[in-house]
């Protein structure tokens, strides 16, 4: 028995006759075809990313399992229409926090279409895209002391998260690494020190996010095989801190050769939200405070103006 | 006594009544103010990078050496005008090879106005800046086998570099770094083998041009102080192989402040030059062969095709 996901946090919803993916009970995920072409450009990419032997293996295991493609009934009740089956990933995650974060400063590609050129730059221009490398585009996150308030999960709308500012998204990491999101989000406000001790569980440690994300840096610095325009990042965590949070690739609508050349735009917002994150993770990444940020500190703070810029 | 340089590649020339640098013949270069604004905002960078406490100290190297604003009278004849005196990075090197690249596959910043936008952009997506994250915008190599019909020096035209091609830019990192770089070009048309031993000694090495990019690269990743818009990697190096090779960072008239951001821009250019050098660099950065091309190679050389894209 086909339903929608309980915890789809962006793109189209199956709901209210809409057109939108699908889950059954043993961990599939039904992501219909799109019509406009994209549907068949993301079948390509899965075809050929599994059977392709420059991909190395270990790099495999950050993408969604594929499964093929499959008929079954649309969601919006217009009949039998092709998914593409895969993986389900919140599947056997207990109550799971997701982030989807859109990366690239760029979403559109070389080569298209002026008007899609047109809103996809208008879009990175009004979101975090464009300053940051990335954008949050989808976002629940499981807060037990919530349970009554919110159903448990603190999520926030499409339009919400378009309105990120950098700040937004500093709580938002901070938020998703707390064993008490409501606290983190107001001890942030308060300037108070968030929850480092978790926060080093779900980021920091050989098989944390940050760990999965400095490997998936590793690779994309090499690799000139893709290049992933509209692509996102998922962040997945389940309730409590001894479930292994992972990362996963996901949204292969627009991804394109290589030629020989690195994806620089992928590779350059991937490394700013490893930065995003190891300031979460209280002392960097490699458990040092930030040369730049102490030297500030012990000059008293005091930042440096480019007077005239 | 002040003369226009004779190792110039890029940007406005003093010559024939025009307004650009001078050199003195103690190692000085003197870069005329420009009235725009971007003449004081280079100014206030120069002041500000030199003092600022969280620049690391070998970081600065990179960075000619600023000794203030001098007034002196103009190449173009209009009189005396205040210019930037600072380091003159080709004074010592004997028959200067000098590649400019200009770093990011965006020129423009935030906040930009429009005609500027639209202007940088154009730019970016005629040359090679959108798809390589970089673009070539002046080269001079010297060429001792043709000292008779070039004078010695390769060089190529404001016009021919703006054209270049992926491929052109493959051919000129090779030229740059082969003790004889017509051959370079020839072998590589015929599909030869590079001059390995030569290009070792000048990108590789723990003093290479290679290695002086991947500790650019290592700041890039972590400072969130400063974000270049239209900078440039500047390849130097003298004639023969004793001459060290130098990477130094010219052309700081749209520097913005990080506001705690990485330049993911910048850092994702320099990645991709990156990833060109050590091809270059026969078998790779590490001495191995990548581990895409040898799999390719394993596969009878069969890329994939992502059909439907």
């Amino acid at each position: 028995m086909l339903k929608a996901p309980d915890h789809q946090v962006a793109g189209h919803q199956a709901r209210e006759g809409q057109l939108g993916p699908l889950v059954d009970d043993s961990g599939r995920f039904y992501k219909p075809l799109q019509n406009n072409g994209r549907g068949s450009k993301e079948l390509a990419f899965y075809r050929s990313f599994f059977s392709d032997p420059r991909v190395p293996h270990h790099i495999r295991r950050f993408f969604p399992r594929f499964f093929g493609t499959l008929v079954v009934e649309a969601s919006d009740g217009s009949g039998p229409q092709s998914h593409l089956v895969m993986e389900d990933l919140v599947s056997g995650l207990d109550r799971p926090s997701v982030a989807d974060i859109k990366i690239g400063s760029r979403t559109w590609y070389p080569h298209a279409k002026e008007d899609y050129i047109a809103k996809c730059s208008k879009k990175d221009r009004e979101t975090t895209s464009l300053t940051l490398g990335f954008r949050v585009s989808g976002l629940q996150i499981y807060d037990e002391d919530n349970e009554a308030a919110t159903g448990g999960f603190w999520k926030q709308s499409k339009k919400q998260v378009q309105g990120f500012t950098a700040e937004d998204v500093r709580g938002t990491l901070r938020r998703f690494a707390s064993s008490n999101p409501s606290a983190a989000t107001a001890a942030t406000a308060d300037g108070e020190e968030p929850d480092c001790a978790f926060a080093a569980v779900v980021y920091g440690g050989s098989g944390g996010i940050l760990a999965q994300l400095l490997e998936l840096k590793a690779w994309f610095e090499e690799q000139t095989i893709f290049h992933f325009y509209s692509a996102s990042v998922l962040l997945l965590r389940g309730n409590g801190a001894t479930e292994a949070a992972r990362v996963k690739l996901v949204d292969f609508a627009h991804v394109f050769e290589g030629d020989g050349v690195i994806d620089h735009n992928f590779l350059g917002g991937l490394c700013s939200l490893i930065r995003f994150i190891s300031e979460v993770l209280c002392g960097g990444s490699d458990g040092r405070p930030h040369p730049e940020k102490s030297s500030a500190a012990e000059n008293g703070g005091q930042g440096v103006t480019l007077s005239g810029v």
